[in-house]
């Protein structure tokens, strides 16, 4: 597979604001569109789709691009790609990533446009989230135990905000980080989006061809939702431990596949919220 | 217009959990998909279209979705309304709203495929996304000048968690509060997702027939990003005030439209990223 070079520093803006002390400088986290679109072949004629424009912080935009495709269940690994590459190389700035899919790859466009939250017993719910997610390839999760200590626990929000390159200059980042259970950090990525920073960790480890993360810990920043859940999910992660809160749908998700989530992590404490059998 | 009834209490949904102290009772914030429907006469026919499936906290799901389409430029004010009503009633927990039209509202679904990213001189970019907020009519915010006390400004942040009656129970909520430039609040919600609580606020006030709201301070517990002041930029307010950070592009919209934009608000201190001639 044929990679491009893309910047790997994150962006920040410096602006002057106005505050009790005066005028000061500030640094942004920089926020832009991002358009990912595949590129495959049909019947032998090239077709290119554009699948989503999100908002996020430039910078390992690769990562996002196929982690975010992961997520979604439209790319499964490395052999899937021919190359990634920037739409328009003479001008960086300009946010497109196109995804050349390799010919083998199984790309179906199709769940795009389905309605994941829909079943038919009882319309859009919660129940129908979870179960569309029956279809991922989620056998090893539940058997695969890693043993992680209360102490590392403990340790591993500063790990991830000492981590954080940008988030010290401007405040405004969300960060996931992916820690072996011994508490090695593999991983570290920010976004202005925090859905955006597990797909960048995603993305990477998924180049690296490191999928299914069985043997992994994925820390965020902030809280978790249904979707953070669901891409740990997708890529094998059995263990999510959080800074702040998780939603309802995040602990059902965590319940049914047989997760470890944590959640308010603070000082000495934190709450098991699923699976407290793989913290010793 | 017919508005059927629906709860007004968002939901909380209570767990138990272990930690340092043992097994205790947890809340958390219910999450949920809504399905936002428009139904639409197109040439003397009915025509329903899903608009947008979205995870959100249940309730004040009415206002999140004429909060939503007016985001989107797909809805302009109640007489676009002809009324609100969940698909299946008999089933609450089913998270479906229809919006129905009425006949004279110029509903225009081609917004809902346009991409707004993008411009012919540059691709997608920064740039792009704020030209394409120049279809909106924004042109009374600039000289709108609600006066704002900077000691009231210190307040808001304890007056908004204050006014939040799930947060306490979860910490897994943002806020999003419309205040009077004296200070008395208008109306807070709260929802996991922080475009939702906006949305919720300002589909409040539009089917109170109150925008454009260019009388008033929105106050958000989070950070700010592009979306957050395009939807205050589209529901004509003046002034946006952050407990966090802000992107690069919210200042940006801020700065181009005229709005005050604040952020870093901690105890006596706060940022002024955009015109300081409302703060008094």
């Amino acid at each position: 597979m044929a990679l491009e070079t893309e910047a790997g520093e994150l962006q920040v803006k410096r602006v002057t604001v106005k505050n009790a002390k005066g005028a000061t400088d500030d640094c942004l986290a920089v926020e832009e569109p991002l358009e990912i679109r595949v590129v495959r072949q049909v019947e032998g004629e090239i077709e290119e789709q554009s699948v989503s424009i999100t908002m996020r912080t430039p910078g390992h935009d690769f990562e996002l691009a196929v982690g975010f495709l992961h997520g979604e269940g439209l790319l499964s690994g490395p052999s899937d790609l021919q190359s990634l590459t920037p739409v328009l190389p003479e001008r960086p700035g300009c946010n497109v990533v196109r995804v050349v899919l390799s010919a083998n790859a199984a790309f179906d466009p199709e769940i795009l446009s389905r309605h994941f939250y829909t079943t038919s017993s009882c319309g859009v719910c919660g129940k129908a989230s979870l179960e569309a997610l029956q279809d991922l390839d989620t056998s090893e999760i539940e058997d695969c135990r890693p043993a992680v200590k209360s102490e590392l626990l403990h340790s591993l929000p500063a790990a991830l905000r000492s981590a954080q390159s940008i988030f010290e200059l401007t405040g405004g980042l969300h960060a996931a980080g992916l820690f072996a259970p011994q508490g090695d950090l593999v991983c570290v990525r920010e976004d202005v989006g925090r859905h955006n920073a597990v797909d960048k960790v995603i993305g990477h480890e998924l180049l690296q061809g490191r999928l299914p993360l069985l043997d992994s810990v994925l820390v965020v920043s902030g809280r978790t939702s249904f979707e953070i859940l669901q891409k740990a999910l997708a890529a094998g992660i059995p263990f999510v431990a959080a800074v702040s809160a998780p939603s309802s749908l995040a602990v059902e998700v965590a319940q049914q596949f047989g997760m470890t989530l944590v959640g308010f992590m603070r000082g000495q404490n934190f709450n098991i919220y699923s699976d407290a059998g793989r913290i010793r």
